[in-house]
Parts: C-alpha cells; structure tokens; sequence
C-alpha cells in the first residue's frame, strides 16, 4: 500500500503536535514546512525582548524534534500557494503533493490598516522581531546615556507599548523592572529610574480576556511599578518620535505593538470563506468544508465554539488542534469515523512582573505570588522537550536572585538605527 | 585637583583591562567608548559560529563589567579620528578631551587586497560574524536537504576554510564533528556525513607558530575527523561557487576566512608611523615616541619585544598591556618613573575536536585529552567576570554528553540570501 502524503505547513504549536502525534505511524509519510528551522516556544518571547533569555533558550530545531520521527521529513521552505483541487502545495523550492493537508500557519501583527506603523513599532512575533526589540530599548538607553539635551533623553528614556493583552502587560512589566533595577546602577549620566513606560488600552481595562477583578489587580500591579496605564485610549498615530492619542502626543523614541494580530498572509491567497479578520473559517473537525482533507488549525482559523464564539489564539487551542487532526487521520486510515474537535480550556495566565501573575480557570481566580508561582510551573512543564530548559531554570534563578538580566546583548551591525533590516 | 581624564577606545581584553585596573583611582575618571555595548570573549567566539554557544554566554555588556567602577563612564559609540595635538577624541556624538589616550581597537580581517572576497567568506571577529557563519553552515544543510541535483547538493555540502591558525584548525574540527555526530540522524534526503571540509593554509603547515610536532598531530587529528587538510596552498581567487588555489578549484557554498588580520581602519588617520601591517609602532611603554600621553595595545600596535621579533595578537597581550599601561599611569600620578613593558608568556593553545588540543608554553608541549582539559580550565578561568560561566560550563557538558549543539537557531530574516546584511 503507497503511503499518505501528509504535509503541515508550519513548525509553531500546531504543526509539531501534528507531526510528533504522526510520528512512526504506519502508512503515513509526513512533510513538515517552515519558513524558519526552529520551533519557538512563543509564550517567553517577550523574555528574549527584555534580555532575560538568549534566542536558542525557547527555541529548538524542528530537525531535532522530530528526529527520532523516522517518517518525518522537514523541508526549510516559503509555501506561496495551496492548488486546493490538484492537492498540492506550491513552495519556494518546488510542489509537494498531499492526501492530507495540515495548515498551521501562525499569525502576524495586524496595524488595523496602518502598516507604515510597523517601521516606528515593532511587534513581537518571532525571534527577529524580539531581537529587534532588545536592540532598541537597550540603545536607548545607551543614546541617552550620552546625550545632552533633557528634551531628547526624555524622549528616549520614554516608552510606550501600545496593547495591553497579556503580551503587552508583560512587556510593561519587564520594562519597568530592568529601568528600575538591572540598569539602575549602570549609567553616570542618566539616571534609568527616571524612564517613563507607558501601556496604551483601546479597551476599557487591561487583560481584556480575564476577570475583570483580575484586570483590576493586574492594573494596580502594574502602577505600583510605575507603569502608566491608559485605557480607553485608542492610537491614532505612530511616527518616529512617539505616538498620538487622539489629541494626546506622548513623545517616546521607542514604541512597541502588541495591539492587534491578523492571520498569515496565505489566507487570502486559498480562495475559502473567511471571516472579518481573515481567518479561515473551518468546520467542528478543523477542516474547510469543500475539502474535508484539508485542516486549518490555531490562529489561522475561526473555530466557532459556540453560538458566535470562536476559540482564543493561544497555544493551547493549537496544541490540542495539532494533536486531534493527527489523531482524526490515524482513526480515519483504520476506516473510523471523525469524531468533532473538544477544546478543554485549561484557562489563562499573564505575569506582570517578578513574583506578580494573575491566573484564571474556568473555576479559578489567582493573583500575586502564588500565582506566579503557577505561571512557572506551567510554563517549566511545557518547555519539556526543549533541551534547554535547564538552562532556562538556571537563568532564571540567576535573574530573581540578582536582578540581573543574562542576555543585554546589542548584536546589530546598524546598532542605532531604527530600521526594519537590521542586521 | 582637577581628575585627569583617561580616554580608553575600545572593550576587547585590553580596553577592560585598563578599565579595571584604573577603577576608583583617586584623581583619575575614565571615560570608556565602544562601538557595540559589549565585551566580547573572543577565544571561545567559534562556539558560536558553531552552534555550540549563545552570544549572551560569551559576552557581557561592559556597562556590567565595570559597574562597580564609579570613576568609569562608558559610551556606546564610533571613535572616527583623534587629534593627537589637542589631546581629544572624535567621536561620533562629539569630541572628548583626555589627559591619557589608551587606544585599544583590535583588528579585523585582511583579505590581502582583496576585500572584495569577503562577502563569500566571511571572516570571525564579531558576534554577527559568528551568527552570519552559523547561519550560512546550518542553510548550507537545509539548502541540501531540499536539493535535487547531485552536483548542487555536493557544492552545498562542501566547506572551506581558508587559513590553519588556531581558529581555522578550531573551525574545521568542529565543523567537520557537526556534520558527522550532531546533524547525523537530522536529514532524511541527505548524508550529512558526505559533507567534505577543506583547511587551507598558505604555509607549509597548520598552526604555523606552535612546535612542528604539534603542529604534525594536529593535522593527523584533523585528517582522523576527515577534514582535507591542505598545506602550501595560496587561495587566488573566491567566489560564490568556491576557491581557486592555483590551478585547482574547489566547489564550495560555504566559505570561511580565518588567514589573516590587519588593525582597526583608525591606524590610517592617525598619522603616526606603523610597521607594513599597518600596526601603530610603539615605545617599550606602549606610547607613541612624540605623543607619551597616548598608549597603543594588543594587535592594533607593533611592540618590538626583541630583534625585529614582534609580540603576537593574542589575548594575553592585550590583558597584560592593559593592565601595565593602567599601572604606569597610577605610578606617573604619584611622579614615579616608567618602566618597560614586561609580557609573560603563558603560551598557546588550540583545541582540534571533542577531548583533542594541543598546547605549548616555553617548557611544555601537549597534546590530546589533557592539553583539551587544560584548554578547558584555562578558558573556564578566563570566563571568570563572565555572569554566565555556569551556563557555559552546563551547556559545554551537555553538548559532551549528547553530541548535540544547543544554538542551532537561525535568526534571520534573509535565511536563504548570502548578504551581508543579516539580521
């Protein structure tokens, strides 16, 4: 009997839990595509913006991975297209057919309309994108550390981050303690207390997706770090020295966005049904409904969990997806029939600071310590299968002891310029 | 009294070195400037190339290292001229006065003429360089991987690296140990035990200062790991398919430059004499003959230690020249007399693989396992300062125990593009 061809596009949460649960099974020969070599474990990113981790810390080879996969080939590769009829992928190094179709395509930054923003604030997606953001908060301390003007070092000791979901909270968070603490003894001429770091909320109160006693704790934390928290406050500028709220300017060298995510580009290129945001909208077992071989998993897609509702654009959500769409395949080849996606909401958690998080379940409220506590245990059980997580616990425990921050490396060519190709 | 302001260019061993030493001397306030914001642990900067370490484990930010110094400013910019005569640096932020100019900007690579090779073989001096090399040895693979044509594949899996000092001789172990132990059970359409590393070197044998006999093992070492050593052989011409030596060509995707150095491009606007390298020539207390007040360190200066003999451009030289020329200056303050520079010689050391080095110093010859264990204490020793020497050390016994590599992330945005310009 030939094999089916099983192709996933994408090494993020979805597409390694697929092809981990595809591995070694019988009559099944997986292609897996990434336009990246590494699978990142993306809910410590904001630790590698803030020099608290190295890249190779939450990231891993897919190769290694899957390694032990012996039915797994992974391709480093651009996939431009799907010929949904024809069954095949189109990529930058050529076509690879499939009997099934795996798309766990990810999301990127969405400037709702305004993508020249991106240039003056940069997201946090990748860990380009991360390095980015390192390189610029640390060398503006750096100009400011040699500049004369109050003016200018204001405006480079001035920090805005535009969103205030969990991402954007942590940054917030993070930011505020390395002014406060890890420089704070490591310039003459500034004084790095006196940073500024703004949260800018279009919405109501921070954390939209948590308790809204939840939010309100993680809003007090977050002042007591003297984080200057806006909400209802809706951005309607972003340009090279700040940004505007309505007729607000608040004059800051560096802007960062974590306001709004839209799915990957190879949405609009499929030819389905999406919905308002683009994503594409997929039946109860993940698969678009002209094409029952084809899955569309996590961010990249509108599951409807309920009347209207659709599921959140989490980790979890992706990991459980990869895991049932591999499983559906494998029952599916035994002559079973598919069975509709459960998702089990584990619940939420969002870290505000050293030893500060705030946790929800569906029966569960934490907040404080206890729950911070509960974020690293987390956090430490998924890094499982990451063979630096030992060097993650080590940087850590470095990191709370000393208030120090391990990875403050500028590795840029261009150190001080604002540009998107940075090197 | 007024402070008499010491100016030092430079963080490498030397620049931090006198930093250091200079630190909460009464009457003296340095002012430390650096075009990146780190100092960097050049001798183990091939782990990096090689995927065996992050950046942040082998550098620190200087701001770090001397922030218990309370008389040291440090600035993050590009010193462009210094006018000898009115005793001040420029600087791209503006110009600083000094009292004592310590100069101590290293060197970079010379391609003899042809600069024009460099984009085809990069060279190891920067931690982008280092992410630029791994970057094009982890995509030489994947490119293979994905590769159809037997010759193109070959072309991809071929490397060589021009020049069998101690980095050439390290880069080639390594490299040659990666594709057979770590990528081994990696790639499913590729052999990545097929590849072929040539080591080129102009004289007649590899690491030309050491004893002939180690230099003997240490080819016989390499030839073991299958690396296609390569002596008496000019490199005349590269290119993006590979070299030409004579009438020979060998092609290669990847190319490494490890065969020569020349000093930091500041030497050209000094003014002041310097040997045919283009190394400043200095007194016997590192300072220029007409300008006393203003000392030149480590490989940017030609230090005549004996007939026509020159110091090398090793880290020993530079630590020890920082710290003497801090020490004269301490004594000159006190209207004490200078003395000559004295360098001790502690000897050189190259490591070949896993568990292989050789090692010298004026009485001792070693080879094998123990001149590796020596390598080992010795850089472990010189990582004190380092915050993350326990990383290191946990990451060096991980990668010991399982032959794998723990920073095999490729951070780029241009993945595939052999550009200068990475990200």
């Amino acid at each position: 009997m030939e094999k089916k061809q099983v192709v996933i596009v994408g090494g993020g949460f979805g597409g390694i839990n697929a092809a981990r649960e595809l591995s070694d099974v019988k009559g099944v020969h997986v292609t897996l595509i990434d336009k990246r070599n590494h699978h990142l474990f993306q809910p410590l990113l904001y630790q590698v913006a803030m020099a608290a981790l190295s890249p190779a810390e939450i990231a891993a080879p897919i190769r290694s991975v899957v390694r032990h996969s012996g039915n797994v080939d992974v391709l480093l590769g651009t996939v431009t297209g799907v010929d949904l009829n024809a069954r095949k992928v189109k990529a930058d190094f050529g076509e690879v057919s499939y009997d099934y179709l795996i798309m766990a395509c990810g999301s990127t930054h969405s400037y709702f309309g305004h993508d020249e923003w991106e240039e003056n604030a940069p997201g946090l997606k990748s860990l380009e994108e991360a390095l980015e953001i390192r390189r610029r908060v640390l060398t503006a301390f750096e100009l400011a550390e040699r500049e004369h003007d109050p003016v200018v070092q204001e405006e480079l000791l001035t920090f805005v981050i535009v969103g205030a979901g969990p991402t954007g909270v942590e940054l917030a968070g993070a930011l505020s303690e390395i002014s406060h603490y890890t420089m704070g003894h490591d310039f003459r001429n500034i004084d790095p207390r006196r940073t500024r770091v703004y949260l800018i909320e279009g919405g109501p109160r921070v954390l939209p997706p948590f308790d809204p006693r939840l939010s309100e704790y993680a809003q007090k934390a977050l002042e007591k770090l003297d984080v200057i928290v806006k909400t209802n406050s809706i951005v309607t500028k972003v340009h090279e020295h700040g940004v505007v709220i309505g007729n607000e300017e608040i004059r800051a060298r560096t802007v960062l966005w974590a306001a709004g995510v839209q799915p990957a580009e190879i949405n609009k290129t499929l030819g389905v049904a999406t919905d308002r945001g683009g994503r594409v909208i997929v039946e109860r077992d993940c698969s678009l409904s002209a094409h029952p071989e084809v899955f569309v998993l996590g961010d990249q897609a509108a599951f409807e969990a309920g009347a209207g509702k659709y599921l959140p654009g989490v980790a979890t959500v992706a990991i459980q997806q990869g895991r049932y769409v591999a499983s559906l395949i494998r029952q599916e080849l035994k002559g079973k029939e598919r069975k509709p996606f459960q998702y089990w909401d584990k619940g939420s958690m969002a870290t505000i600071g050293r030893a500060l998080a705030v946790a929800q379940t569906r029966r569960i409220r934490m907040k404080g310590f206890f729950a911070w506590i509960g974020w690293l245990l987390v956090h430490i059980y998924y890094l499982i299968g990451f063979e630096n997580r030992m060097v993650v616990l080590f940087q850590w425990a470095y990191n709370y002891l000393t208030m120090g921050r391990g990875a403050r490396i500028i590795t840029n060519r261009d150190w001080h310029s604002h540009t998107k190709k940075n090197s």
